[in-house]
């Protein structure tokens, strides 16, 4: 392409400083070096860890910064040494990356990379280094992704190759939410056919979390939420049973454990809240139920009384749904291409990238659960 | 037998009230009603349990009562109903019965029994019901097992029947602490061969831990105590490196963290201390370390970061090492008599029963791993 090889100058939603709105800016997208990949971004989504940086874990070493992490798009040009990716591909940036080569890749059980975020306890979630300025100034890219961008650079072990067929606007909501969801039932609760499964939470997380479980072929999923507008969604996933802890004067583990004997066999904690990661375990039946950690806050400890693991209980957590992105990203497209999973109905809203502000007021709101932005 | 049928007068370890010595007593046991089983104790051993009901979990409601709940017996007569036993049997009582018809027994996930103390949750571990009685009053039996007496009554579902040449005043550490540290890491942890093993405290748990790890192929086994007089019993039970908190001046799990190229596969905390619960689940690795429960306190939360399982760790409890006892502790017996499992060493000391508030001070003192008395 006439661009390869030469700096791109871009919009972008530039992240200055915490708290502030985000400002749609010219920025130079420098050419991919080795082993990197430039993509032009067709679609992104906002996802509730772009939020989490820009007002929760408000570092001042982390801004300026380009957020989004969740999208889809086109290769531009490639560096040296890149064979796997050429101009033209369509791929999907990945959060986490697969090397390949490293122990917890080689290993089936795990999905945590060790160029991953989780080893390199990067506190910003922003390496150093990056290939944006603006204004003169270096600017971050956030998880080495940067999707609130016509164009970005990533490294090719964090870049998925899908099916040139699959459209983009839709199978871009794969690169974080509900991949994470999905997989948080079916690779790391291991939901089983005929079981009972309570997902807390309804965002975009919890709802793929209930797509996993009916996948898994659990016979009663109990979606719950104090928000009740969330229960009509929930039910289009393959929610059973829709519950408003708000509905009960009593704790809502206890409400489960009446409806299922004692409690389900799986619970997905999909909010963020340890006081909610407790209800969850405690919602499980003793003996063997499972329950997963899946929403994120880095903020305080979850905790339960020893009696309730001695009891019989498993507490795990899961990352991007324990998927090896690489492999199993693609996996998932084609598995939406073939209607096995559902995602155009997680997409409540469709903006252009300068209504970024718009898209991020919907979420903190909690009046949408996917806005999917096109950049160009 | 000419006792059969009969009320037998016999001596017993009765404790009258909390935080006092235990007082021998002619106590009177009543014959076993339907499904019960009247047994001679031959050998019964001290653990930690007995003296968290007698100092640490202190309820009126649970006195008088007769302590004791490792050990072995001969059965002296059978109730209405009872075909499985019958006079002369070697058997090991079992505070986790196996009812054999409830989801819990039928499920292979699970040694939950139903009629267990972890469903009926019974604050005091006694029913209200009990065979015995001294100097007029009730006398309550703990864990409805009661060994600290010459003889006691259990219900059938809560005895296993074992090899008539089993050595009593050895194979009665299967009754509980033997069988808890090793079915930890051999059903729980489910230990791999080849892989780097912790096991947080040295006493008979602790050291059955290590047994358990040893025995399911461990390549390297970690010995964490504060007590360095733990560490030469350790090796003779399969560790591979002792090491010592204190010899350190930073966080253990770091530690362990330099040794095992950031964790081990598998931990154990066997101490009841929820902050080194935390210090255990935070030794593993991230990926696929798995953390066990097994010492128990019922008096604070454990807790970690959420981070901490989303990594890929997982945590989980053991109830007398996972085993369905009835079927397990006989099997145990077995290994025992084929030299596959270690006993003797476990044994510090041998009394008679009326010495047992000496062995009560050894266990309080840390200066003993297991006490055997022989109550006749």
């Amino acid at each position: 392409m006439a661009t390869a090889g030469k700096v791109i100058k871009c919009k972008a939603a530039v992240a200055w400083e915490p708290n502030k709105p985000l400002v749609i800016e010219e920025i130079e997208v420098a050419p991919p070096q080795a082993n990197e990949v430039r993509i032009k971004i067709v679609a992104t989504a906002v996802c509730h860890t772009d939020l989490h940086h820009l007002f929760e874990c408000v570092k001042k070493e982390g801004f300026p910064i380009v957020l989004g992490h969740e999208a889809a798009g086109i290769v531009e040009s490639v560096g040296p040494g890149v064979t796997e990716f050429q101009p033209g591909d369509k791929v999907i940036p990945l959060s986490t990356p697969q090397c390949g080569k490293c122990r917890f890749c080689k290993n089936p059980k795990s999905n945590q990379c060790e160029e991953g975020w989780t080893s390199r306890n990067v506190e910003v979630l922003a390496l150093p280094d990056s290939r944006f300025t603006c204004k003169g100034k270096k600017v971050l890219q956030y998880l080495r992704t940067s999707t609130f961008s016509e164009y970005t650079v990533m490294d090719q072990i964090a870049l998925a190759k899908i099916d040139p067929d699959a459209p983009l606007d839709k199978v871009c909501l794969l690169g974080c939410g509900v991949c994470t969801g999905f997989g948080a039932a079916v690779n790391t609760a291991k939901v089983e056919p005929g079981s009972t499964c309570a997902v807390f939470g309804l965002g975009a997380v919890g709802l793929a979390a209930v797509m996993g479980c009916k996948f898994a072929g659990a016979k009663r999923i109990f979606a719950i939420d104090i928000n009740p507008k969330k229960f009509e969604k929930a039910k289009v996933f393959g929610a059973t049973d829709c519950v408003n802890p708000k509905d009960y004067d009593k704790p809502i583990s206890k409400v489960l454990a009446e409806m299922t004997n004692g409690g389900v066999d799986f619970s997905l904690e999909c909010i963020g809240n340890v006081d909610v990661m407790r209800t969850a375990l405690e919602s499980c039946v003793e003996g063997w139920g499972v329950s997963v950690i899946v929403g994120w806050t880095d903020f305080a400890d979850f905790a339960a009384r020893p009696v309730q693991l001695i009891a019989g209980r498993t507490w795990k957590g899961s990352l991007v749904g324990g998927f090896k992105c690489k492999d199993g990203v693609p996996q998932l497209v084609k598995a939406y291409m073939d209607k096995k999973v559902k995602l155009d109905e997680f997409i409540t809203h469709t903006m252009t990238l300068d209504k970024i502000n718009d898209a991020i007021g919907l979420m903190k709101r909690g009046e949408c659960i996917r806005t999917v932005l096109k950049p160009q």
